[in-house]
Order: structure tokens, then sequence, then C-alpha cells
């Protein structure tokens, strides 16, 4: 009897140990927090390879980058890689933002694995990234931004949800696969003056884009048909009828290689920050524009902060001001010149009205506001099509 | 005493039960096999947006994925990313070849993680990747391939590893940091007639490119210098003097990405494949070109293999003979016209001989032959210049 005690008791302590070994395999398992970034070359530095930016002479102060906190919406394709880019970085702090589950259908993409499938993407997300870089704060939200009480407190993490707390994010980064979410985030930060960028990946998964809002100097979601972006059918509509878009890890990776970059060029102050980058996969192209806003644009926030950009710009002491002749983005629906490569038909540009941007070769638009009636004049202006872009994304809620 | 051994055993089982709970969650915890690739859209399918890509009208036959195996020589910031991607897309088989181990400093890029710390990154890799897709095949291989006696089996490997063992792999993709591991792959798919595609970042972490070898038909590594890819110095080199290669997740993740889109365009024939494709992240500008192959190339083989080359071209039937007037890809060492981005400086370019392809604007080379005298005349041509190539190899290789 004391001998069966003796040997229970050992294999007790032995299970105990293998399984604490397993526990810190899995959730220990990583690094230690590191207080102060360093140049140190040691193969247990795992910042020695972004402080060498600074002695290659590409960063001014690399180490910056932990006083920033930068908000994702959307943890899917694109953004798990882009918030798993800037936790390599060594970014101060991220706000995640998603209501949707892992699933096996989404291993033909970075980042989740198999056996995260039923998890919220938030929290395997969290998850994963803690055990990568500890030193990176996070903050997840598992909800929809587009529902109206969520919207509300979205709009207060935006404003307050800085690595200090009460301070607003520097950063919001829309990693979204529909119309509703962007238009919401586009709403959020124009009312807060909020500085974001735009994400997208066509449904056939091979063009994508990003694009770079700065409200009232560069043109908002409302200001103009959104660029590249795929056919306006999110995931969720397009299941119910039995299909789903294509989509690709080289694809999503390069758009979330491309986003992320814009972001350090723009946090951390190197080389050329883009308005908009577009990625056609087919043909290896990269087309790069940036348009102004829309003084007419639907968004009254939008208008306001444009009005506020003049008089801070105007305010400005020398050849810094804005030019007073501003080049207009707003067209005449017969100004075409666009190459199409994309969602909307030659045909359905020509019958359409509302503000068409002149675009680079190769750029289209993702969708065009239908012209109102048979009786209406060809020479259809925005004043005239004003409250197009509204019925549209009503009808587009509705689909 | 009936009692305590009871609850002993009774925590025994407890413990137990914990333990396999854990251990599920770690090493099973992914999917079972999928015998066959199916479209339908259920969240369950790994496969849906993949096979998505055929209803969209982008690949005709998706599931030759499976029936293709690729070599990838360096499983670090690239070659891991390229793994994961093409193990996610559910390539036939991989086989990987690296001697490094797992470091702290390589956190800065995708992929590994901090528990894999000082484990072998083909190991570490292929524990990785058999969890997130076990339909694919893997064979790693922890070593160096230019080490004589290892070359010769990586020679036997790509010529026999493929997906039926004794056919040869499909591709070999070079994702190494060093010039002699690059001239190691470009010697053995000379003398194999084996394509391959080659990649790089430089070392500043801003810039990188891929590039597509048809040996006989593209412009073999040692056919024109090196494009675009850094300083000619791996970091083991950089370490010994304390100082280390820059990088960034964002450049080797868009390197990746647009790698192994080459890939696929090439192994499922849809769009355009492209010979060259540069990615300078300052400012977001994306070269692409094509070079044909050096007549006086100082790899035989690839001589040899232009020659076949020709042959064969003329043995086809019509218009799908090569042109007998080829345009030459060697030029006199003043017809320069180059803007520098990179390593070379004009200086050096001047003073340097050597065969200089014509390269359009943003691309340079990454190294350039140095004139062997100041008596040397100044209209070198390829032939006079047939040496020093391979001096400045060796030159190298003693670095």
């Amino acid at each position: 009897m004391a001998e069966t005690v003796e040997r229970l008791r050992q294999r007790v302590e032995e299970l105990e140990r293998e399984l604490s070994r397993e526990r810190s395999r899995q959730v220990v398992g990583g690094r230690t927090r590191i207080e102060k970034m360093s140049s140190e070359v040691v193969d247990s530095n795992p910042y020695s390879r972004l402080m060498a930016l600074k002695r290659m002479g590409i960063v001014g102060d690399y180490e910056k980058i932990r006083t920033y906190a930068v908000a994702i919406v959307g943890v899917g394709g694109v953004g798990s890689v882009t918030a798993e880019m800037l936790t390599r970085c060594g970014i101060g702090k991220l706000l995640l933002f998603d209501y949707d589950k892992v699933e096996l259908a989404n291993m033909n993409r970075l980042f989740f694995q198999p056996h995260q499938a039923g998890l919220s993407k938030v929290e395997a997300a969290e998850h994963t990234l803690r055990n990568i870089n500890p030193d990176v704060a996070f903050e997840v939200h598992n909800y929809n931004i587009t529902t109206v009480e969520h919207f509300e407190h979205f709009m207060s993490r935006i404003s307050n949800g800085g690595l200090e707390d009460g301070k607003p994010v520097d950063l919001v980064l829309s990693c979204v696969d529909n119309f509703e979410a962007r238009m919401a985030i586009n709403t959020a930060c124009n009312e807060l003056g909020q500085t974001w960028m735009e994400s997208g990946v066509s449904e056939n998964a091979v063009s994508g884009h990003i694009q770079l809002m700065i409200p009232g100097e560069s043109a908002c979601f409302a200001c103009a048909p959104p660029l590249v972006v795929a056919a306006n059918i999110d995931e969720k509509t397009l299941k119910r009828e039995g299909v789903c878009a294509a989509s690709l890890p080289t694809t999503m990776g390069v758009v979330a290689g491309i986003l992320v970059q814009n972001v350090l060029k723009f946090l951390l102050n190197f080389g050329t920050v883009s308005f908009y980058l577009g990625y056609n996969a087919m043909q290896d192209f990269f087309p790069t524009m940036s348009m102004k806003p829309n003084p007419q644009c639907d968004d009254r926030n939008c208008r306001k902060q444009q009005e506020e950009y003049k008089k801070k710009a105007a305010a400005l002491p020398t050849q810094e001001a804005v030019p007073q002749e501003e080049e207009e983005i707003v067209h005449e629906d017969n100004e075409w010149g666009i190459e199409l490569v994309s969602e909307v038909s030659e045909e359905e540009l020509k019958n359409s009205s509302g503000p068409i941007p002149t675009l680079p070769e190769g750029i289209t638009v993702a969708y065009t506001v239908p012209k109102k009636q048979e009786d209406s004049v060809s020479e259809v202006t925005v004043e005239d099509s004003g409250e197009s872009l509204e019925d549209l994304m009503a009808k587009m809620k509705n689909m």
C-alpha cells in the first residue's frame, strides 16, 4: 500500500513536470521583455536588424516606433499580416478590431493556423503576436464596428486608445473586405480628423491597393469612387449563393507589405509616402497617384476638414501655403480616357455619372454611380449628382 | 491510506487528461489530410478560396499545383515566407536547404517565433509548415550547399527529388543572402538545365528584386553582374566586424510575395511571368526588364544551354524560331546612361569594365568588375575582360 502511494506520488510529480514543460513551450516559450531597444549585434537581440536602419542612413530615430499606437480594423488576410509586421517592427501599441472567427477556409492566407479554427480572430491574433513580441501593448475588440453602439465605442477608442490613455491613436489601418466597414472608418476618421490608410484586394485575388487619407488634405473614401477595390460584395453575401471570392497569400502578403512599408515611412519619416499604390499581379504593374479632396464631398466632416486644412495652410509663414488655384479632381462624365482592367465595364462607366478622378493607365474605379434618369443631361456635374453616392451606399447596405 | 491512494489516482488521471489536451493543442491541432482539392464553399475547406481562381477565370487548372515540386535554398527572411505561401497554396512538395539556426535576431522578419530559437531553420520550418498543411510533402536538408560534398548531394536532389522520386524538381528558388551560394545554384542549374528564380534584398533593407533564369534562354547569374542585389557581403562577414545588415519584414514580405506570385504564374500558366522585377521601397518604384544570355558567359554550361536552346528554337515549325539577329546585352564600358540608386557609385561604375547590360532607370548593378590596369584601353570589350568575372568571384570568396 505504501509502495502504491509512493509510485502514485512519483507519477503525479512526473506529470506535473511534463505539463509545465508543455505549457512553457506554448505560452512562455517566447522571450522576455526588453526595456530599451539596443543596436548591439548579437544573436539574442531581436532589434539589431531594425536598429541597423539608423547606421545604414535610412531612418533617423528608429526607437521612436515604440511611441506609436496603430489601430487595425479587420484581422483577415491583409490585417493579420499587417499586425504581425508591425509587431515584429516593435510598434508601441496595436488595437485590433474584428468580429469573425478563424476558419479552415482562411488557411490559404498567411498567419492563422489550423489549430486556431473556431477561435475569434482578434483573440487568436493577440495570442500569437504576444508570443512573437511581448514588448508590444495590445488592445483587442471582438465586435462589428458598423453597428451603432460599436461604432461609438470604436470612435472613442480611436480618440483615447493611444499609447498614453486618453490620447488618440497615431494611425488607423483599414484591412476590411466590404464597403460598409470602409465607409464607417471613413466617417469616423473625417469626424476625428484622424489620418488613416485603406487597403483592398480584388475578389479575383490578382489585384490590390493601398491608399493614404489625411482628412482635409487628400481625397477621402467618399470624395471619389474607391479605386481598384473589387466588386462591393463581401464574402458573407457571396457565401449565401454558394460561391466565394478567390484569395492568394501572395497578393495579400504584397498588399500587407506595401501597407506597412507606407506606415513605417509615414511614422518614422523616411522615403516617399505614397497616397495611392496599386498592384496588378497579372502584369506586375504598380501604379501610383494622389487625389485632392472633393470640395463637394457628401461627408460634411470631410468638407469641414478641407476648410480647416486650407486655413492652417494659409497661416503657414512662406511658400508652404496651399496654391490658390487647386487642381480640380472632378471631371465631367464624358471625359474618360481611362483604361479598364477590373470590375467596372466601359459600358457601365459610360452610363454612369458622379465624380470620376483622372486616373493613370491601369487604375479603374470599383463602382460607378448610375445615371439617375434617361432625361438627365449628359453634362452631369458633381453638384447635380450630389446625392447619388449616398443613394448608392444605402443600396449597397441592403445588398 | 485508501483515501490518499484514491486522491492520488484521481490526480494522475486529471494530469494525464490535461497533458493530452495540451499536446493535442500543440502538435495535432491541425487538420486531417485531404485527398482531392474541392471547390465546395464551406468554412472547413482550406482550398475553397484557391479553387475559386478557376471560377474567376484566372487559373485554368488549379489542382495541377499538387503535381509540382519546388526546392527552396535559404530559409531566412524571404525563403521561410516563400515556403509558407507555397505550403498554403497546396504545392505538391517542398525541398528546403539551409544550415543556419533560428536566432532571436531573426524575429524582425516574418515566420519564425521566439520559442524556436536554437532549432535548425529547416527543422523548425518543416514542423510549422506540416501543421499548416499536411497535404504537402517535405524534404529538408540541414547543410551548406557550397561545400563540395553537399553541392553534389544538392545537385542529385534537384535532379531526383521531384514529386515522383527520380524525376527532377520543377523549380529551384534562391532565397540566400550571399554571393557564393547564388553562384553555386547558378552553376548547378546551368549544368542541369534547371529553371530557377533568384531573389534578393539589399543590406539597407529598402530594395529587393526577383529574377527568372531559364538556362540558355535568359541571362544566367554569371552572364551579367547581378542587379540591385546588395553589397556582396554576407551577414557572417558583417557580424565579425560588429555590424549587421538591416532588414525589414515589409521588404522581405513583398519580395517573397512577388517571388511566389511569379512561381504560381509560371507553374499554373496565367498572367505575365516577369524575368526581372525590382522593388525600391523608398520611392515605391517596381522596374521590370529582361536580359538575353551572354554568348561569352564564363559558365561553359550556360554557353552549352544557349546552343541547345537555339537548336530547339530553330527546330520549331514556324515563327516560334529565335530571331537571327539577337539584341546584344553587352555594351562598351563607356555606354552608361544608368541612374544609380544603390551600392555602386558612379565613380566605381566609370572605373569598371566588363559586361554591363542596358538598364531601365532605377536599376543598378550590385557590383562591377574593376579595370585591370591603368594602361588598359578604355574600349574594353567583353572578350578582353573574359576572365574578370571569375577573378572577382575568387576575390569575393576570400572576403
